[in-house]
């Protein structure tokens, strides 16, 4: 695969490594020597010595042996001659992080166009410019210029994330870090000028880290060629899409942001339906619906969810969000009925959405967790557990756990407090259980498991009529 | 004011304080004495001498002098009785916290029946049964029976929340206690059999404490009541109502939650539209709208929004949040593109959205906001702030606050991050500014204001043609 060398490179050089700590080619030469990157790392500044203690080269032709990776962080006008360098070199890969391009029009733009000839009947692959690059937490790759007291960088999950907009992407990675959300890859894809939202689907396609692909897109410029990758993506790992400029004043503001070409708003929700993708219409909702569909099984035919609460409220609002969203409560069976009546104090009423009152405890929970999660007419559980009382302790997140192994179903958690109430989310998270602050967006997250259920649907009879349909 | 007993007594007692720390008498009266709490507060209990060092009185009646406020934490059989003694002493205000009352059904309804006949006709009034009761961080009453280390109390601060659902309210509060978030009074209503919504808006709209009332309601029995007095309230201040079983499905739920009948979600809707509620859609959107509505001045009448950003994709995707909900970006007045093009590099484009680009630090900032909000064309301002560039420090925040208060006009901030992100967005909430992790929120806030300004558009038309109207 001819994008194997941004993820794992054996060997990285970072042009504009500097001696100057805030120099974003420091930075990224820096967080190659004090990470766990096991390949070889070679500083390119034809004015230093030496830098961090390694021996630095005046250009990356002057690196002995093969060179994978170069990252490329230097002034605009200066980039042209170092894609020379390694189109002779034969560097496989270089993320150029330099801005000052295509974004700001005329020389940027004929800079850029320069580049893109430059490459042309080579095998040097670019990703960027005017971009963060790359984030690849599995083999220690760390192109991200921005320090990491600011922006500190999530762990190793099943999540990949592609932006458009190195802001955007740096935001979410510092978030998703506070979260406790892990991450495969993360790719910041600039301007553009070679590798593109295309031909890294149909990377991640095949990553086995990675179980969802998520992006934040201005413009696709090869239309035709994205849904074919989606779609071959689709057959693996779901794929959500945020789109920028969906609206005319957002599409304006593309212009001046990524020079991109937002196109018809219309045009893309239907192109994105059709191919199966899970479209985002909202920041919020692009992790919400990552997180449930790589850390949850894909729901069964059974569809209907069974609300299980200890707040009477919560249970009230997630069955307005449910019937808002067109999805259905479950029908507990008899067998269920008949368990909970047995279990349950008489001021609880078994049905769903099912309100365990606020003195359930741990052992409620359980009980009623097992006896719903088992029950055919449910398919999918949205656990709400409200932790001011205390009746209930933290290992409620091993009953959700255990009932969500045992059942095979997906379950999602709506939980909303301070301190304690966050410590539990993080735990929950690392079980792989996604958990929500408000029943709006849990419910959302179950609706993303639902429709890529119904995608998986759509690609087996598809199947079933081509294998039908040949002789 | 007959309501001010629950919020400002004088003499407190809790009956059912006990010596055993985990009852719920117990923490109530050991919150009263651990406060500020000024007044006097008595323990209750027939089998104790003293408690937590306080001399215990068998019963209110033996209570020396007036009693203003009785909170009742036993069983359910025994309050009838224990209402009796308080009607007896003249008690002006008492909170039932007990459960097993009309959401029972049978024996438990036929208790609250009689509770409500004990009162008549007496100056009595009742918070409850069957909820939490009350929090005033003015005046130290808080009987909230959950622990502090669970549910933590917010500080004093301009929002005042009634929520039907204690469990709701409990969650809210501790959540509200983590983002920093004032509170200037909370009342959980539970069943209701005396003080309402109703009582509780008339009471909270001469509240000087009180810049906005949120409500989280299931079934509003005393509807053209309800409305006159949101309606009176609005003049003042704005009142936020999410109301649960608003679908089929939440409905049925409100029924075994709280018995309320939740009635039609379309009369709901547009009752509350025609009196000038603001409805929210989503537990988010509850304090979202408050937090903008009770921190921020109302908007004048120029409702344009300047986008203000160091995140290009940011910008996109507010542009896009903006024209979604039907409001308008600016078009900036040849002054202030003047001074922009003056003062900012050549790569960011000065238009709305305003992208200042990346490098953006806290003078490009401050000179943007200044000259942004000077501008006539522009009526509130969204000011996205990304902080993972080591450009940028926390004294953005004083730019914020300064051109905020220099402008009179709104201003709503959007951030997302960790660690530092969250430091800076409890700044902005000690300085009054809303901030929200995704444009989403921050643009529905801003709809909220632009709401609220029409309603008061609305009473002012109204006002007006009375007076044309009246001889």
């Amino acid at each position: 695969m001819d994008l194997e060398p941004f993820f794992k490179p054996k060997t990285v050089a970072v042009v504009g490594a500097s001696r100057k700590p805030r120099k974003f080619g420091h930075v990224i030469f820096k967080n190659f020597v004090d990470s766990e990157f096991e390949g070889k790392v070679y500083p390119i500044n034809p004015e230093a010595d030496t830098i961090l203690g390694l021996k630095a080269y005046p250009s990356v032709v002057d690196v002995p042996g093969e060179l994978d990776l170069t990252v490329i962080a230097v002034p605009a006008p200066k980039v042209p001659s170092i894609v020379d360098d390694c189109v002779t070199k034969g560097v496989k890969a270089a993320v150029i992080i330099s801005g000052g391009f295509k974004e700001i029009g005329g020389e940027g733009a004929k800079l850029e166009s320069s580049i893109k000839k430059k490459i042309e009947g080579s095998s040097l692959r670019i990703i960027g410019p005017n971009c963060i690059g790359v984030y690849d937490p599995v083999n220690h790759v760390d192109t991200l210029f921005l320090p990491k007291y600011r922006l500190r960088r999530p762990k190793q999950g099943p999540i990949a994330f592609i932006s458009q907009s190195g802001a955007f992407g740096a935001a979410v990675l510092d978030w998703a870090t506070s979260q406790e959300i892990g991450i495969s890859k993360f790719i910041s894809i600039g301007n553009k000028v070679d590798v593109d939202e295309v031909d890294l689907l149909n990377y991640l396609a095949e990553d086995p880290h990675t179980k969802c692909v998520t992006l934040y897109v201005e413009g696709i410029s090869r239309g035709r060629a994205f849904l074919d990758a989606a779609k071959k993506t689709l057959k693996n790992k779901p794929v959500v899409v945020l789109k920028g400029g969906m609206t005319k004043a957002g599409a304006r503001a593309t212009m001046s942001h990524t020079g991109s070409l937002a196109g018809s708003a219309q045009i893309y929700e239907g192109a994105f339906k059709g191919a199966g993708i899970i479209a985002a219409q909202t920041v919020d909702e692009l992790f919400d619906y990552a997180r449930a569909l790589a850390y949850q099984p894909v729901p069964g035919s059974q569809k209907n969810v069974a609300i299980v609460t200890n707040g009477g409220g919560f249970g009230v609002i997630s069955a307005d969000e449910i019937s808002r969203r067109g999805l259905g409560l479950a029908e507990f069976s008899s067998n269920t009925l008949d368990r909970l009546r047995a279990n349950l104090p008489d001021y609880a009423i078994p049905h769903d959405p099912l309100d365990l009152v606020g003195d359930a405890d741990v052992e409620r929970y359980r009980m009623a967790l097992d006896a719903v999660s088992s029950d055919p007419n449910v398919g999918i559980i949205l656990v709400i557990v409200l932790l001011q009382t205390s009746f209930i302790e933290s290992d409620v997140v091993d009953a959700i756990s255990e009932a969500s192994l045992a059942s095979g179903k997906p379950m999602v958690v709506c939980t909303i407090g301070g301190d304690f109430t966050q410590m539990l989310v993080k735990m929950l998270e690392e079980d792989q259980i996604p958990a929500y602050p408000t029943p709006g967006r849990a419910v959302s997250a179950i609706n993303s498991l639902i429709q890529y259920r119904k995608v998986q649907e759509d690609i087996e009879r598809r199947n079933q009529q081509s294998q039908v349909n040949s002789p």
